[in-house]
Parts: structure tokens; C-alpha cells; sequence
């Protein structure tokens, strides 16, 4: 058996690569297309998973619509663009409340400014989702690979609620105390069913001079790892912000935070970007040393969701 | 239980309309919209499920990866359209063989000028491949709406084949015979592994003055009736033409054989805009009254493939 980053690698390999200049075809958040106008088009799909990406049991299949569409759009919001349009496919067992599932994506394109603008309907065994979203770039797009040694590196906001908000409806579940779940935990509840996309902290992120940028969704230290892979660099972490109510743990393995990771030269250029947005917080630099990938001088553990071939 | 098409309906009801003229979201083999040059962009999704699209038992995932693609290409044919780039979704077990897959998919990329740019990989309990594809239109798509009463009715080519095939690769399997299937056989087997999106024909039928078209995906009936649907026209089919080795109900219910139909007023640009392909083969006429679905003075049996909700 191997893993889903190798897979991807070898699959990456078979295919043949983009020749125009400044596209990306895979190997990063989003493919980077070029338009007629001379700006870029987007395009990025992800598939969630019932019983893998979510437990049905304990959130609803408009919660499972509203997380299939937003972790859609945050691979747009992770190169710094804005979302055009979304297509979605449902394959899924008869009885599925399809109503139901398309309420939440419904909501979550409205949120996002990401219509569904078509799609397709199967009968599967299990329940799939597949959003596949286009973007714009008026500029080039923030890629994984553009970070070099001593480029700061920031977050946009702290991690772990997505995982400890799963551990609250585990918790409510087995004390069966119905909708009497405690402040923090609603919070957290609420990141874990409803992430949203970073729109405006990517698009302020590109703005602030950003050379590498990526989404949080397996885990800081495996998407990290990957901005670090692609540049070339190696990373060294004073601190991980750790979202109320969560542990270390959720913010370096957990995922599906969809805050955005980015590394730029320029703190105050970072800042000036960010004015009237919640402030990034600088968490480390990447060094000259690719095998570094350290936290607080130990070694970064690499924690996070990956799947298994 | 409900059907696809009256839950397609009732989504595209919950889900906002286009406001930018010309441009079409749900209800059509793909979303049509304006680019800033005024052409026009092509947003298709489908998704193949292992066990209902495929029995894998009897053909490979290679095959499997081609249909996906060639599949989603199709929907680009028939809005006469050209395709961009092709993003592969692919949720399925450990020990899924993706090289395999991607193999499949990869040659049929290739073949239909269509490049894989991304997707995502995700365990689910059963195989699920989506392929959302883009695609290019330098003048305005044909609908399944436009056509009028009086309008000739073409196919492509003769239907069926697919159907057909898949019972010369069930027959097969109950003899234990190996690789040893008679020449029709061969080349319906080959139709139903490996089918093509019909990217020329449907240029040529654009060309050609085309009111209407749609693929056959779901069977000729099933097909022929969404455009009848759309277009508030009744179908009067003389004759339906059977690929050599297939039967009639294969042609009308069989689906997948990716052919295309269209509608339009004038024989002779038909014939023109056809020079140097195989010529389309004129079926019928479509007539005034809406509820008209015959073939041959005899009620259009409503055949073809549903997925069930």
C-alpha cells in the first residue's frame, strides 16, 4: 500500500506537463490556465466522502454539501484567486436526501460567491461529492513553489478548531446531551460542519507579496510540508497558534481548517495587505536547509490525513 | 423513489438562474459561459460508478478511466464545442490499481485533445471516478432548446453498439472463450470499452445550422426526449438505424454509445457542413405537437437508462 502524496507524484508523472508559459497543470492547489485577456483561469476539484470526510451520524448532509463546496473553493482561495463557478456531482445510494445535500451546497455557493452552475447525478454504493470550481487571477497566481530561505512564514488565523469540533459532536454523541453543547465547543462545532474559505485573506495574502501559499486541509505540518517540498526550503516554526478549545495535536495534524499558509519576504508589505482583515501571525521562516522542519527546535512531527492506496 | 431528471429539475429549481445573457447553467450537456473575448466557456462534470457505469469483471479500469473521460468530452461534442483541459476526481479503496486507471484515462486525454490538469485522490468504499472538463466555443453552443417544428432530425452514426458489446463481453464470460470473440463482436466490445466523444461531428453539426443536440448517453428515447423537452417540440422518427450486431431496443435504450443528435432546418448545409465525414444519418422530423413521440406511426418506447433517488 502506498500513500496519496506518492500516488499523486506518480500519477503527476505519466502525464504530460503544461508548455505555455506560467501554467500549471498538477502539483499544486489549483491548475493555472491561461486566458485570451491574459489572465489566468483556475480550475480545482475535491471529493468528499461519507464516512471518510464526515461522519453522518453526527453532522447533516447539508453540513456534508456546504464542506464538499467550501473545500472546493479554498484551493482557489489558496493561489490567491477569486471563484467563478462550480460544478457538482452527487454519486450516492437511493434514499439519499439529495434536497437535504444540495440545501448546504446551495448555502455555501451563496456564501462563496461560487454558483453551481451544473453537474451530474449517479447511483453508487456509498455517498460521493465532487466540486469542481473555476477561478480568475488578474495576476500570476500564488503557487506552493515560489518560497525562499527567510521568507517569513504566516498563518491566517489559529488551527484545530476543524478537529476539535469533530471531538465535540463525538463527545455530545455519546452523552446524548442533544443541543446543549457548551460555548467554545458551538464554535468549534461550527468550524468543524461549516469551514469557509479564506477569500479575502488569500486574495490579501497575494496583495501583501506572497511566494508560496497553501490551505490547511490535511494539517499544517503536512501542507507545509508541501509548500517546503515544492520550493526547495526547509522550516522552522517558533509557534503554532492553537485555536480555543483545541490541543497542538488538532492544529498540526488535524486539517480541514482551510486557514491559508503563506510565506512572504516583506512583513510590513504583509501587514499593509492585510489592513482591515483579521492580522496573519507569523509563525517561523523558511531556511536554506531543505531537511530542516523544525518547531520550536524539535522536529516538526509529520501528522496529518492522508489516504491510503 | 424518485427519478434523476425530476430531482435534476427540482435541484435546478432551488439554485439560482444565469443573469449574463447567452450563458446557460443547469439543464444542458454543459454549462455555457461568457469569457471576456466573447466566446464562450463549457463547464461539464460526469461520474462513473464501478458496478453500475462498469462491470469490472468483465472489462479493465483501464477502460474504466477511458469512459470516464470520453464521457465527459462528450457533453463538449454536443454542444459543438471544443475541449480545453480535464480535471480527474478519483474516490475508490486501497489496492485500487490507479496506475491502471490512469493509464486509461491518460490515452483518452490524449485521443480527445482534453489534457488531465488536476483532481483530488480520496478512499471511499466502492471506485467513483468524476471528470469535470472545460471547453471552448468560438461561437454560440447548440442547445437542447432551439429546436423548431419542422426541423430534420440526424443522428451520427448507427446506435446500440455499446449495449451490444457489453453482451458480447457477457457471453464471453459464460463461455470461458478468452480473447477469442467473432469480428463483430471484437468491434462492439471495442464500443463499448473505448467509446469516443464525436468532437467532429459535433463541429460540423454546429456548422450545419444544428437547433438542438445532445449525446446519446441514456438511450435515443430517453436522449431525443429531453431535447423534445427543452425545445417544446413533438418527434416523429421514421426509422432508427441499428449498428451491425445490436438490436432495435438496443439503439433506442441502450445509451453510451456517445453518438450525437441533432435537429436542423436545412438538409443541404447539413450535407456541406458534413463534407469529408461520415454523413449523419436523417431519423425524423420534429412537429408541433409536443406530446408526439413516435417512431415509425408506433409510440417511442420511453427505454433508457434512469438513476434512481
Amino acid at each position: 500500500m502506498t500513500g496519496e502524496f506518492a500516488e499523486l507524484a506518480a500519477i503527476q508523472a505519466m502525464l504530460p506537463a503544461p508548455s505555455a508559459p506560467g501554467e500549471v497543470w498538477m502539483g499544486d492547489d489549483a491548475a493555472v490556465l491561461g486566458l485570451p485577456d491574459a489572465t489566468w483561469l483556475l480550475l480545482a476539484a475535491d471529493t468528499v466522502v461519507a464516512g471518510v470526510h464526515a461522519d453522518l451520524a453526527l453532522t447533516g448532509l447539508d453540513d456534508f454539501g456546504w464542506k464538499a463546496l467550501a473545500a472546493s473553493v479554498s484551493d482557489i482561495a489558496a493561489m490567491g484567486g477569486r471563484p467563478l463557478h462550480s460544478l457538482v456531482t452527487v454519486a450516492g445510494p437511493p434514499g439519499t436526501d439529495l434536497g437535504l445535500l444540495y440545501e448546504g451546497l446551495r448555502v455555501a455557493a451563496a456564501e462563496h460567491a461560487c454558483p453551481i452552475v451544473g453537474g451530474d447525478l449517479a447511483n453508487a454504493p456509498s455517498l460521493v461529492v465532487t466540486v469542481a470550481v473555476t477561478g480568475s487571477c488578474e495576476r500570476a497566481p500564488v503557487l506552493r513553489s515560489g518560497a525562499r530561505p527567510g521568507d517569513g512564514i504566516w498563518v491566517t488565523g489559529p488551527l484545530g478548531a476543524s478537529a476539535a469540533g469533530l471531538r465535540c459532536y463525538q463527545e455530545r454523541a455519546v452523552a446524548r446531551v442533544g443541543g446543549t453543547a457548551t460555548a467554545p465547543c458551538r464554535a468549534l462545532m461550527l468550524a468543524h460542519a461549516r469551514p469557509r474559505a479564506r477569500l479575502s485573506a488569500g486574495l490579501a495574502a497575494r496583495d501583501g507579496g506572497a511566494t508560496a501559499m497553501i490551505d490547511v486541509s490535511d494539517g499544517l505540518s503536512a501542507d507545509l510540508g508541501h509548500v517546503a517540498d515544492a520550493s526547495g526550503v526547509g522550516i522552522r516554526l517558533d509557534r503554532v497558534p492553537v485555536a480555543e478549545g483545541a490541543t497542538e495535536e488538532d492544529a498540526l495534524g488535524g486539517g480541514e481548517d482551510f486557514e491559508l499558509v503563506f510565506c512572504a519576504a516583506d512583513p510590513g508589505r504583509v501587514g499593509e495587505a492585510f489592513a482591515g482583515l483579521p492580522a496573519p501571525l507569523r509563525i517561523g521562516v523558511c531556511t536554506e536547509d531543505p531537511g530542516e522542519r523544525t518547531l520550536a527546535g524539535r522536529p516538526l512531527a509529520l501528522t496529518g490525513w492522508e489516504h491510503r492506496w
